[in-house]
């Protein structure tokens, strides 16, 4: 393909190596050079070979980079389930550096709603806690779970600004077993825009998961809103094979049947 | 669980119907009672009960609804792949009627970004078919494709208000075995917020599909924006399983490499 002069850099260098990738040149699953072999290659700074590099893992053609050797990744892998579910096993998994700061942890009596995500009564207690994720310093997600107090009670005296809740519930064998993932698109409210540095009424992409233990209790009910330069979700599909993931009409649903604000 | 009296209709019916399918009074894969026999159940006018089965609907607990039958759907269930492509499918197989609105159907020369995306030499012709979908004859999704002329020319003739696309590149022996899907949140531009009702800068559900021949040519490169409160993306998931939905990190990715505005 033609290149101009005016053409971006960092276009330039990303449309040079998705067609290594596409060629096979650079193979699946094979490590792709580091910021600084690259630049030293295209006789370029890096901020435009970690700018293309960066559009190459949106799209999933490349993952890792940052502490762990990016790589060819043609083919969307399958996460695991800890991958993804936990935000912490998820950075680091790509080679980010995750981190968070509590906002809230509160717990109250479930009012109405709340019980109803959670499978629990009204007012019996119910813990909150409310966390912006980080990846590699810059705000990525807030993030709104709700525990039912006997799960709860374990997390709201636990070290949260230090390490994974996810982790914190394996630890005291506490093991989500399935979980149902609803992705949307949602306006910024106050506290979203506030924490995520977005205007109030901006795009950001919502995860609302709900997740099992064994016996199909509720562990946890749980809003993510992403910023969305900061995440996608990939998906490949073939005919040889039915789609993972189910596109559901919404059509007019009633306001305020989420648990969360 | 408790309801009061200040508790809307809907909540309470919807409350009153998730418990029927989480106890399996209503059983899995069981036929919903239609909204005329659930109104006359509850003594109530069919709006509300429209209302909370669209929110069953929009959390995949209930597929179908409107012209086919609603049914109870505990389990996600997996999507054909013809079903998660054409959108005429997808609302026909959930009982809603499809509709569309061509905005725009155009050849020009391929943009060094168009080029890209579909794998085409620039300035080599491409036809751009923009389409408001109906669910219902309510607006719910605009989408952009771009085709290669090869393609596009058999599309660009063909009666695009009357008819899937998809249906339309099968009736000619083009098929798409394989696609890539990037599901984000995205703000609503100038185009988007007219047509779809939304204001400038409002959040849509954004799905960038690359479609592919069993020959791994690109057939289509397609921007697909949702009103939110039409459509949501439902996975499940399960320690046994690794996960099909990939959770990528975009980092900061670089202006402008989308080939659609």
């Amino acid at each position: 393909m033609l290149m101009t002069e005016s053409t971006p850099l960092h276009t330039r260098l990303y449309d040079t190596m998705i067609q290594r990738i596409r060629s096979g040149e650079w193979r699946q699953g094979e490590r792709v050079p580091s910021e600084k072999e690259l630049a030293e290659e295209f006789g370029t700074s890096r901020g435009p070979v970690r700018q293309a590099l960066a559009a190459l893992r949106a799209e999933g053609m490349i993952v890792g980079g940052r502490g762990a050797p990016p790589r060819v990744n043609r083919a969307v892998p399958l996460q695991s389930f800890d991958t993804f579910m936990s935000f912490t096993e998820w950075a680091r998994d790509l080679g980010y550096t995750p981190g968070q700061r509590v906002i809230e942890a509160a717990r109250r009596p479930a009012t109405e709603e709340v019980a109803r995500e959670l499978e629990i009564d009204m007012d019996e207690q119910v813990v909150e806690i409310i966390r912006l994720r980080l990846l590699d310093g810059e705000p990525a997600m807030l993030e709104r779970s709700l525990f039912p107090f006997r799960i709860g009670r374990h997390l709201i005296s636990a070290d949260l600004d230090n390490g994974s809740i996810y982790q914190n519930m394996r630890a005291l064998n506490i093991s989500p077993v399935r979980a149902r993932h609803v992705i949307d698109a949602v306006a910024a409210h106050q506290l979203d825009a506030e924490w995520l540095r977005v205007p109030v009424g901006g795009p950001l992409l919502r995860v609302r998961r709900v997740s099992f233990d064994q016996n199909g209790d509720v562990l946890e009910s749980s809003d993510d809103r992403y910023l969305p330069s900061m995440a996608t979700f990939v998906v490949e599909n073939s005919s040889e094979h039915r789609t993972p993931l189910t596109r559901a009409v919404v059509g007019a649903a009633p306001e305020g049947l989420s648990a969360l604000p």
